[in-house]
């Protein structure tokens, strides 16, 4: 079973629907190369043809809980449409829509239904699980997105926490200035995490179909601990643990076996595991840095609260709520060093901003397909 | 906007969860039904014809949080692979299975989705939003079910509320015991709600594709005072309010403006409807009668219980919980009462049981339909 790490839920200061801001800065930037990418490499007739009711079904692949999905679904909705209308002239019809809102079975849908905009012009529905499984019938999806929820591995690589490997990582949470074999670690568990998630795509996406994925990125020559700021910065998180193991109320081997479920992939690391799967094509792939006010400012303050909306999670569940309270709380005494660290240091967010085109051209797919044919042609030849 | 009346949620001991024996016995009666409808009137080629990646998509209308509505649907499931196998003869493949949970948007959908069953052979999702409107595509759900969840209006018949009104429905919180008048009212609410329902699922459901409904039903012949049971007991609960009015502690023109959105259908109310709405055929439509512990034993204590799960929502939504809760108490306080007249009086809790198949008669979805294929043409023809 892949971990489970939701966002924190409800509306607390520490929410992260009140701070999911750096999220949709990088998200804001996002939305015209999104609609680039449909209006340039969309083809709606392929995508009409796998579909007999015509209407367009797009996911968002770990959406938490709102607003930034609503955006999102909303942008590539006008997009969409425009190609539509483009593409077909004359003709002033648009497709219905259905946007399936996926995440971890322990996110607050609750929530995201109650957020949901009134005068949204799509279906809503939610999906439960794991994006890295099946969550989808065959060739039912025309769109699929994922904004910052990839960089999340499905669970810690296990050489980590093995005192025998020599990937173990002791006293580090992160391979942030860590060992060669521990990065090697998590760049394989990255890759078989994208390999299961691209397979499941491949299955669920009809032919012509894309994906669009966001992600905390790196360029391709950038050292694997020179990641840009929210990441670097756990090793802040962690000289806070450090500090409350010599202080004797952190038991060290708990530190040892905890590890950051997270990974920043450049493009060089996701080609790789595109080329490999061999079910899509690679439409456009680019790192792109953004602008935020928190980083400009060296906000290390924002930031802190930012990263506690979004870490908290994992922290608690593995050190408890007291332990983690007192480290976010510690690392928040740190603020002015974090923020001159900031200001010399800091790498400005980057994101590695991919889209992807289901081309189908695998043996097994083929089969699948045609074995259907098969079937469908026996049914209305009078096999009854 | 549809009124929302969630059942009780959580765990509690008034929660729907632990109290929804009574609907479970109905609907195990209703499984073999079920079960027969399916393998005597439903056509897969017809079905399958309306998509092409011959995927099954099955909704819940009014799901609740479970675990019934999971029975259901693993019902549902087994008997359309087994048509399927039946009528494509060798061939052993069957359909992908979508199952859509729908229900108010505030259901409790973080529970149902954390006890989804870990062996289920569907994809599950969510559909939030009164099923008094439209909630998917057009032509894109083949077998539509509701159980136990058409009894509730969408809204309180505004007549029954209002002093200058025949209908006005003073001192009493229901029609049963009460003039001609008020039952129109009430029929007339559920007629237009019906119709509501019958046209979003006319465009929702494909040409074939099933309906089945269960409700708690009277036989035709039947005064509209003498449903059964549950319903009927809402007498007991009026005569706590007129108590606590007597005593000073409830004013009265709460209780005059007050009206459970509840009505018992009987085949006659139903066909009504259908033919009126004309895009369905009846391919089945009875009563039956289920037998009931709770009601072979006279145990009112059990059966308060029970309506509290499902009733307390509207009472405590509209009264308050201190008012509320009292009037729970009270009428608990009467279970020897209750019980002495359930010996003589109680009917046995009878369903209404409805099988309809879409036919797409109509004139509108056939300009729709034709436009949608023009159009399809156009594209394919090459009009980019």
């Amino acid at each position: 079973m892949p971990e489970s790490l939701p966002m924190n839920d409800g509306n607390g200061v520490y929410s992260y629907r009140k701070n999911s801001q750096l999220q949709k800065e990088g998200s804001d930037v996002m939305m015209g190369l999104i609609k680039e990418a449909i209006l340039e490499k969309m083809d709606i007739k392929i995508l009409l043809a796998s579909t007999s009711n015509a209407s367009f079904h797009i996911v968002d692949f770990g959406c938490s809980i709102g607003p930034n999905t609503f955006l999102a679904m909303q942008n590539i909705i006008e997009a969409v449409t425009h190609k539509y209308q483009t593409q077909s002239k004359n003709i002033q019809i648009s497709p219905e829509f259905q946007v399936f809102f996926n995440d971890h079975v322990t996110n607050d849908f609750n929530t995201l239904f109650k957020s949901l905009p009134p005068e949204r012009r799509y279906f809503a529905s939610a999906v439960p699980g794991s994006f890295y499984g099946h969550l989808f019938p065959s060739r039912s999806i025309h769109f699929a997105y994922s904004s910052y929820s990839l960089q999340w591995l499905s669970k810690t690589p296990e050489e980590l926490v093995d005192e025998k490997s020599r990937s173990w990582n002791k006293g580090k949470i992160h391979y942030i200035d860590a060992s060669k074999e521990v990065t090697s670690a998590y760049v394989a568990q990255f890759e078989n995490d994208m390999e299961v998630f691209l397979n499941a795509r491949a299955k669920e996406i009809v032919e012509g179909g894309m994906i669009v994925m966001i992600l905390p990125g790196k360029h391709s020559e950038l050292d694997h601990s020179q990641v840009a700021a929210g990441f670097n910065i756990l090793k802040f998180f962690e000289s806070s643990l450090t500090d409350m193991i010599n202080e004797g109320i952190l038991e060290e081997t708990l530190v040892d076996s905890f590890n950051v479920p997270l990974y920043v992939a450049s493009p060089k690391d996701m080609t790789k595991v595109v080329k490999r799967n061999d079910y899509f094509s690679i439409e456009r792939m680019e790192i792109t840095e953004s602008q935020s006010k928190i980083v400009d400012e060296a906000d290390a303050k924002s930031l802190i609260i930012h990263l506690r909306a979004t870490l908290e999670g994992i922290f608690t569940k593995y050190f408890g709520v007291k332990i983690s309270d007192e480290m976010f709380a510690r690392t928040m005494d740190k603020c002015e060093e974090i923020s001159a660290w900031m200001k010399v240091e800091y790498k400005k967010a980057s994101q590695l901003f991919v889209v992807l085109k289901q081309i189908s051209t695998k043996k097994d797919l083929v089969i699948f397909e045609s074995g259907l044919l098969d079937f469908l042609e026996y049914l209305f030849s009078g096999g009854s």
